[in-house]
């Protein structure tokens, strides 16, 4: 199978997994510290998501570090498969949750001025959690597609 | 190059362009004729992306008709990344265009039961606009992923 930077049981792909669960984290702990944010469904999606994007990326990680240690090679048929399809999912919900609460931030924000009027209302942190989940996102995708190209070149 | 159903110039393929055609300008018609779409951004850019889905399916269509009749092969590398690139990056914003209109519909629906106070505000045409851009996307998933499937199998 080609070896490709950000694979399975590479250092490029250790660190991508390592940044995935930073900024999920980050984003979970943002948006949990605002006021009022259950209120809201999609943010309430966003949290769920992150978190499985989370235990997803902190499987992954432990599993390149027990393969690099190891010396061992990920990149079997079975195993890549498995890896595409979770990517794949875990890519989509948190591009879905990031782009839903995205919609509501800018509705408060833009649309109804809401932030302006309710000066104390938490917006800043609702944006700072959105704009992280999206950095998770891009993290995702790029190993969503590292995984789906070594896959589909077997 | 691998022959793939769905795949660019076979007829299952133009079915699929066809499809995605009909979704999307069903959801710009139905978000259009529904009273104060314009007053939110998300539903602004849900017929945006609509609009931009619209066309690159439609010149995909012309296309598949044009290779169907001519008896020409478009499989080849140059043209399928082309279209790759082309039909991820519509699936991504119609993806995303979709997702932040639904957390929008989501909030009047069920958080805050703005449907229910104001009767005549238009929530069912919301609801069927984005219903119908989330069937655009499905349709769109599939052909961007055979055709990466297809490019990657080089």
């Amino acid at each position: 199978m080609k070896k490709l930077l950000g694979g399975p049981g590479t250092v490029c792909g250790l660190l991508l997994r390592i940044g995935q669960c930073a900024s999920a984290a980050a984003s979970i702990g943002v948006m949990v510290s605002a006021k009022e944010f259950s209120v809201h469904t999609a943010f309430c999606y966003l949290i769920a998501s992150m978190g499985l994007q989370l235990l997803w990326s902190f499987g992954l990680a432990c599993l390149d570090v027990y393969a690099l240690r190891g010396k061992k090679d990920l990149q079997n048929p079975i195993l890549v498969s498995l890896f595409v399809v979770g990517d794949w999912v875990t890519a989509m919900l948190s591009l879905a949750a990031a782009c839903s609460s995205a919609g509501v931030v800018v509705l408060y924000e833009k649309d109804i001025k809401y932030c302006n009027t309710q000066s104390q209302y938490p917006c800043l942190r609702y944006e700072v959690a959105v704009a992280l989940s999206f950095v998770t996102w891009i993290q995702i995708a790029v190993s969503s597609h590292v995984t789906f190209w070594i896959l589909a070149s077997v």
